[in-house]
């Protein structure tokens, strides 16, 4: 039993304390892994962060990697290790956590509305080498620049403009405009140029279809930036595209940046995506998996598992047993998933532990305090490398 | 600005250690507090206790309130003073973190398989009055015993019968006294009765099947009681029921404990419920909102808020704009939902907070670090008089 399980204060060394209740220790076999558990496939994960960086290393993009994904410094870290140019988030709280954590350019790809986060987004100005966020209101605006002011620092500031996903933003054109004019007058704020993320197209399972829509809206961020440019305000950064079309943004010629996230760990849904020639969306490997015990075998054609909304999120899907035909994960409940049995050669038996690919990888990685770390994971001795704390877990504000 | 915000470790006196990451300070106006942020109306949980505790007040049934839903020894100890007789909880480290907080009498009313975990719920039995668990399998009634020998210890152990949930338990009557027999012949075990608890049923909306189906759990519970009193097997605990079938159950004249949670927040899933009379299910009132910010206001009828996924949980239906007709919350995105705008009086504008009434408490509750426990939520001047920590937030094993 590992010490940490304990949970008394008064029984732990130091080491202890910074994997207090993890469900695993560095060294540890992967079958004595406490579940359920939330594991990182370090070959694959490692392998997804290469082929990411290999895959725009000729194209006039820089990355900067969505955290929001893996709420993790040391995640951070290792991509820019590899050419990312920094991190962005979608919360002050994280980006307090990524700074605090040694990321040096931060940038938070939301709008921030209220003197008490806007002032924590300054006061990390004086921390970090590059601090910035994104605007899309005359209040926005005004709050961004009242905070900058008062810390006396000045804040990068995007426009975001709606190319699509119809949620925040401007509309493309002369309102952004507007509002980069206004940015761009005020000594607190440096217009930096644009945020054009179109989050809805990136799930569009044909690749011609959501090619269309990324066209659009490379059309619409081209049309703003060349009227920005003609209006003498220069867009330094062009930012958006995600995982699932960030191809499409890096040979776009407009974007200059991209925030692909789930590439690292490529959920379930990503997975129901299809490439250009139909076949599926296999450019990226499954990295992340919430470990998983059957902990009761109510029936033959049925076997309980101890993951359940409170450790897999369900908003995109449901989690899929790894590479076990004829099993499937339906009917979670808080604590609970239930395993249909339908011709399995070799059906899941009570203590088994499984291997469940997260159904929406960025909500599953929110319910999780510890990655834990595993090489080899497929292997015939997977053995726990690391535990990462995710340390922007719960970091909402 | 909160200093707990500022997020430096050298900053922080002991207090503000204690509430690191939390949105709020004690005594803090409710227009202060950051958001997202998880607020409970001091005053509607109160009453929300108190009419639990009158329900049954005369009713031949104990509560044994469920701690899965707020994770809070804190919360326990206040149905404890109210007359529940101790928590359950779903996991281990649940009621480790139970037990640590005080709470002297903790059924874990779940299976549990493995050895470590076995381990860790045999070294609670040294540090408090009562500590049990669920039995469904060999494996599990061996696994249990064994852990219970090894730490020299009696572990209390209920047989759990599927009494039509259809996850886990035996079927009910012989498969279950002979898995009782096996227990009370164990002298590390100590049989103390059924588990049987129909989960699926709390949620049937209308009264006259909800309480058909419950007939069938009351039916089937009573054949076994019956059955395994004649086998000279007394059930001290017969113990099941939710928030949306706790009468039932405390009438039947079988049950001796109730295990319902929810009700000391009161989702919207749950007022979704009917009544006898038809009307809705308002014995109890909502308490527990998710407090959101509209951070983007791209059209006259959309307005997007800073709660997601991540705040809060949609598997049973989507969190509700709190006492805002014609205003519908959306497309939550993992940081953001869209609120639709229909012929409001007064539409939320940017900057304004509102109050969202969890889809679902228990896996809402989850998602955050701290309660922020307002008095007079919805009077003129609401103020924050204490922070509680979820402290079971994330003990998945």
């Amino acid at each position: 039993m590992s010490r940490a399980h304990k949970g008394l204060p008064g029984n732990m060394d130091k080491t202890e304390k910074i994997h207090a209740n993890a469900p695993a220790e560095i060294g540890m076999a992967l079958k004595d892994v406490d579940t359920p558990a939330l594991v990182i496939d370090l070959d694959a994960f490692e392998r997804n962060l290469a082929r990411m960086a290999d895959a725009i290393a000729d194209k006039p993009v820089r990355l900067r990697a969505h955290a929001k994904t893996h709420k993790s410094p040391t995640i951070t870290m290792r991509q820019m290790a590899l050419g990312a140019v920094g991190a962005c988030c979608q919360k002050v709280s994280e980006a307090e956590v990524l700074v605090r954590g040694g990321v040096p350019d931060v940038l938070v790809s939301n709008e921030v509305i209220g003197p008490g986060k806007l002032a924590r987004l300054a006061a990390l100005a004086d921390q970090a080498e590059w601090i910035g966020l994104c605007i899309d209101s005359e209040l926005g605006l005004e709050q961004a620049a009242e905070a900058a002011a008062d810390a006396e620092v000045v804040l990068n500031a995007l426009v975001e403009i709606d190319v699509g996903a119809g949620r925040c933003g401007v509309p493309p054109g002369r309102p952004a405009l507007q509002l980069a004019r206004k940015i761009a007058d005020h000594p607190n704020l440096r217009f930096c140029g644009l945020q054009a993320y179109h989050g809805s197209a990136q799930h569009i399972r044909d690749h011609g279809e959501r090619k269309a829509e990324i066209d659009k809206t490379i059309a619409a961020t081209r049309e703003t930036v060349e009227l920005l440019q003609k209006n003498g305000l220069a867009c330094d950064i062009v930012g958006g595209a995600g995982t699932g079309t960030f191809e499409m943004e890096a040979d776009s010629g407009v974007f200059t940046e991209l925030q692909a996230g789930s590439y690292i760990f490529m959920d379930a849904d990503y997975a129901r995506n299809r490439k250009a020639d139909g076949g599926p969306f296999d450019t990226f490997e499954h990295a992340l998996f919430v470990l998983t015990t059957v902990m009761s075998r109510p029936e033959p054609d049925k076997a309980v598992v101890d993951a359940g909304h409170k450790t897999a999120s369900v908003d995109s899907g449901m989690p899929q047993p790894f590479s076990m035909s004829g099993v499937n994960y339906q009917k979670p409940s808080d604590e609970h998933g239930v395993l249909t049995i339908e011709g399995s050669n070799k059906p899941p038996e009570l203590g088994d532990k499984l291997l469940l690919v997260p159904g929406h990888c960025d909500p599953t990685v929110n319910l999780h305090d510890w990655y834990v770390c595993v090489r080899g994971l497929h292997g015939e001795n997977p053995k726990v490398e690391d535990l990462w704390p995710v340390a922007a877990r719960g970091s909402h504000f």
